[in-house]
C-alpha cells in the first residue's frame, strides 16, 4: 500500500491519470478480461450500493415500483422508432447463436453453426423499446395510467474509447418509464424525476449541479425534450451525471399503445424516461478528490469514521482497542458507520494514508498521551486538519462534524464552479476562457443546431444545457451575432 | 378482474396450469416478446425484492461484501475448468458482433459483417470464471485470504422448455464467490450458507427444506461437494431452492490462482460458490397458494394489511375511509405495511377477490356496522377465516395475528411434507408410492451413479438430496439389493 500510495499521479501531473490510479488504488473498480467491461470492487460497490438506496427511496416516495424487462431486445424493436435506431442500435452486443460445441479439432469449444437466431438479439443498450412493446399488454385505458416503473439493471453500449466508471462498455444503472394519459402529466414528471436527481446529486454526493434542456443536438434518441444535470469536475470539464426525458408519444405510437380516454375517445399514451448510472461515480470521485486519495461526502462513505491506536506493545494494543470499541459503540449507537483498524503488521502512518486514500471523513486516533489526558485526535479527510478533542461527549461531536463536512464539501465543490463559471460575450473570449481557465462559459447562442455544431467542430465545447433558471437577458450569439434570449452553459464535458 | 378471477384454473384440474394462472393474475411476471425471457412486474418484483433484502442482510452479517463482474465471459474461459464446460458453456447465448448497420435494402436494420468480435463472449450462465481469472489479482498471500463477495445479476441459460420464474433463459440470482486458504475453512463456508438458506426458506418464506448433499450425477459442474435445500412442492414434486458448492481447487488451478501460505510455501486456493435465484419466487407459489390465489407469508407480502370500507354512497365512503385512515397510521407505526382501498368504481366482492388474489394476509373490512359497534372484521387470507374484532388495541391484534400467519403457514406446509414423506423398502413400492402419491421418497441406494442413472430413467424419479441429519440405517439398496448405510431422498422434481 505504502508503495502503491507513492504512485498515486498528481492532478497536476496528469489529471486522467490520477483519475485512473485512484480508482484502482483506492479499491473501486478495476478493468475485466472482457474489453470495456469493468469490475466493481467491494469497496467500490458498498459507494454504489448507498447512492442505489437513497435514489430508490426518493423513486418510492415518489410513486414508483420496480419492476424487471428483459436483457435482450429484438433487432426489429429498434427499427420502430426512427431516430432511437440511429441513437443506440449501432455500437452494441449482438448476440446471433444459442449453443457452443466441442471443437472437432479436440480443443476447447466453439460455436454451433446449426444453433443460429431466427433473429437476433440486441443486449439492451436502453429499454424503451422492449418496455412500451410490454406497456401496450398493460394499459387499454385511462384507469390503467400512470404506469411509473423504474429498473435497476445492467446495459451495454459498445464503447471504443472507455474509462472506469466514466464509459465502459456494461454499466448498471437505473431506468424509470412512465406511462400517462396526457403531455401535462408527463411532463411534470419529466421535471419531478430531473428534479430528484438535482436534489440526489446536492444533497447526498455534494455536488452543485445546473439542471437545464438539452440542446436539439444533444436529446436522447426519441425524445422531444431532455432535461439534464451538469456537474463541473476539478479540471474544468463538465459531467452529465443524469437525464429524465419528454418522449411525448413517439414510443406509444412506434409501438401502438392508445387508450381510452375518460372522454371515451381513443389517444396515444404520453411517456419519459430517466437515468443516472455508474458514472455517478465518476462524478463522485473527480469533483472531491485530491492527491491523497478520496475524499467522501459521509452520506455516501461505507466506512464514515475509521479508529487506530497509536500503541507500543501487544499489551497497549489491547487496552487502546479497548478504549477505541467503547467511543466505536457509542458512535454506531448514533447510526455511524465505524470501523476499527487494529492491525498489527503495518504503522499507523501505513494506516493513515491508506484511509486518506479510500477517503473516510474522519480517522480519529488514540495514542499513551490521550488515554491519559481523556482525550482523541480528530482528523478531517477534507481539509485535512486536525484537533485534540475532549472525550466527553465525542460521539456527538463527530456526528456534528459528520454532518458539518458533508455540507463544507458541497460548499468548496459550488465555490469552485463559481470561480469556474465565466460570462463571456464575443467568439474571441469564449476561445480564449475555454482554453485558458475552463469550466462553464455562459454565452449568447441563437438557437441553431448549426452555429451550436461549428462551436463544437472548433473549439470542442458543447452545450452542457440550457438552464432552467437562466434570466432572460437581450444579447446577440457570439458566432452569428443573431439576437437571443438568454445565455446558455457551454463546456468540454467528459 | 372479476372475469379474470373465473379464469383462474384450480390446482385439481391441472397443477400447472393453475401455477400460470396464477403468475400472470397475480400480476407477478409475465413472458415477454423474447423467448424465454420474462418480464418481473411490479407485484412480483416487490416480493423479489423483499427476499433479496432478507437474504443480504444474512450475507453481511456473516462477513461478506457485494461486488460486481462482467456480463460477458470470453469463449476460450470455459474450456479451462473440464466439467465446467459441459455443464454451463453449452446452452449460452453467444455475442458475435459488435455492430449493427441499416439494411441496403432500405428497411431496417442489420447485423454488419464487419464488426465480428475476434473472441466470441457468452452471456453469463454463472460467473466462476470470469471471477477466478479475477481473484487471480487480488490473492498473492494468505494475508488477502479469504475473499467474501457476493454478486445480485442477472444470468443466462438457453433453457429450451421455459416456465415463469422456475425456468426461464435469463433469471436473477445472487452468487457468492468466496476464496479460502485451507479446504476445512472452504468446507465451512459451504455448510454455512447452506444453513442460511435453509434458515431463510424456514422462517421469512415458512418453507420447510431439508438440507443435504447432492449425489454425483446432480453436483454443479466444477464442484466437489454439492449441498442443497429441498422443497416440496403441494403437488408432490419437489424444487431444489439453493444450492452451496465446495469447488476444491479446481477452479484456482484453472486459473492459476495460488497464494503464499503462512509457512511460506505456496498453494493452491480453496473455493466456494452458492447461489438462489428468482426460482425462490416458484416456490414460494407453490408451497402456500390455493384456489383463490397467492397466499404470502407476512415477511414477503408487499401488502401485509388491507383496508377496505363497505359503504353506501359517496359520503359514507369518506367516514369509512377516515376511521380506517386511524387504524392504519396505528399499523404503520408498529412496521406493518398496509393499503387502504377506496375505489369507488368497483364493489367490495371485487375488491375481496382481488386481495385474496393477491395473497394479502390480512384484510380488514369496516361497514355501518361495524362503526356502530366500534368493531371491525378480520379475514384471514391463509385459513379463510373471519371474525369481528374490537377496535380498541386492534393494532396489536392484528401484528400479532401477522406474527401466527407466518408460522401457521409454516406448520401447515410441515405437515404436508411430513404427509407425503414415505418410507420404501423395495423398487415395486417405490414405483407404486411414487405413481400414486408422489413426495419424497425415503430409499436405501447403494451409492452408486448406475443405480441412479436407471431410476431415473425408469420412473423420472431423482436423489434430491443425501439429507445431513439422515439417522444411520443399515439396509439394502431397492435396486441392486446391496447393502446401505442411509436412506437417501428421492422425488420427481421442477
Amino acid at each position: 500500500m505504502a508503495k502503491e500510495m507513492k504512485e498515486l499521479t498528481s492532478r497536476e501531473e496528469s489529471y486522467s491519470q490520477w483519475y485512473n490510479d485512484l480508482v484502482v488504488k483506492a479499491g473501486l473498480a478495476e478493468n475485466s478480461a472482457v474489453r470495456g467491461c469493468m469490475v466493481i470492487k467491494p469497496y467500490g460497490y458498498a459507494i454504489w450500493e448507498k447512492m442505489q438506496a437513497e435514489l430508490d427511496r426518493r423513486f418510492k416516495e415518489t410513486g414508483h415500483q420496480n419492476a424487471y424487462f428483459p436483457l435482450f431486445i429484438p433487432k426489429s424493436f429498434f427499427s420502430k422508432e426512427a431516430s432511437h435506431v440511429d441513437g443506440f442500435a449501432k455500437e452494441c452486443a449482438v448476440v446471433t447463436h444459442y449453443r457452443l460445441k466441442n471443437d472437432p479439432d479436440g480443443k476447447g469449444v466453439i460455436v454451433d453453426p446449426d444453433a443460429k437466431l431466427e433473429e437476433e438479439l440486441i443486449v439492451r443498450p436502453t429499454s424503451e423499446t422492449i418496455i412500451w412493446n410490454t406497456y401496450k399488454g398493460w394499459i387499454q385505458s385511462y384507469r390503467d395510467l400512470p404506469i411509473l416503473c423504474n429498473q435497476w439493471a445492467n446495459v451495454v453500449r459498445w464503447e471504443m474509447r472507455t474509462r472506469l466508471f466514466l464509459r465502459t462498455a456494461e454499466f448498471l444503472w437505473q431506468e424509470g418509464h412512465t406511462a400517462h394519459a396526457t403531455a401535462e402529466e408527463a411532463m411534470e414528471e419529466t421535471y419531478k424525476m430531473v428534479n430528484i436527481y438535482a436534489d440526489f446529486a446536492e444533497n447526498v454526493m455534494s455536488v452543485p449541479v445546473i439542471i437545464g434542456h438539452k440542446s436539439e443536438n444533444e436529446r436522447f434518441a426519441g425524445a422531444v425534450d431532455t432535461l439534464s444535470i451538469e456537474a463541473l469536475m476539478q479540471d474544468g470539464k463538465a459531467l452529465q451525471s443524469g437525464t429524465s426525458h419528454f418522449l411525448g408519444q413517439n414510443f406509444a405510437k412506434a409501438f401502438d399503445v392508445q387508450f381510452q380516454t375518460k372522454e371515451g375517445g381513443m389517444d396515444y399514451v404520453w411517456a419519459t424516461s430517466w437515468g443516472v448510472s455508474t458514472r455517478l461515480m465518476g462524478a463522485l470521485i473527480m469533483a472531491h478528490s485530491d492527491n491523497n486519495g478520496l475524499v467522501l461526502p459521509p452520506k455516501l462513505a461505507p466506512i464514515q469514521v475509521v479508529l487506530i491506536p497509536i500503541y507500543k506493545g501487544e499489551e497497549q494494543l489491547a487496552e487502546m482497542v479497548s478504549h477505541l470499541t467503547v467511543i466505536a459503540d457509542k458512535l454506531k449507537a448514533l447510526g455511524v458507520t465505524v470501523k476499527i483498524d487494529d492491525r498489527d503488521n503495518v504503522r499507523s502512518g501505513f494506516k493513515f494514508a491508506e484511509w486518506e486514500l479510500k477517503g473516510v471523513p474522519v480517522r480519529l486516533a488514540m495514542g499513551a498521551r490521550d488515554l491519559a489526558n481523556g482525550t482523541i485526535e480528530v482528523a478531517r479527510r477534507d481539509t485535512l486538519s486536525k484537533e485534540v478533542v475532549v472525550l466527553d461527549g465525542i460521539e456527538h461531536f463527530i456526528n456534528n462534524l459528520l454532518t458539518e463536512i458533508q455540507q463544507s464539501i458541497y460548499i468548496r465543490a459550488l465555490k469552485f464552479r463559481e470561480e469556474m463559471t465565466t460570462k463571456v460575450d464575443s467568439y474571441e473570449e469564449f476561445k480564449q476562457v475555454l482554453e485558458e481557465k475552463g469550466g462553464f462559459l455562459l454565452a449568447h447562442w441563437d438557437g441553431s443546431p448549426e452555429v451550436e455544431e461549428q462551436i463544437k467542430n472548433q473549439t470542442k465545447a458543447t452545450i452542457r444545457c440550457i438552464p432552467l433558471d437562466a434570466p432572460e437577458e437581450e444579447g446577440f450569439c457570439i458566432v452569428s451575432g443573431r439576437p437571443s434570449r438568454r445565455r446558455v452553459v457551454f463546456a468540454k464535458a467528459y
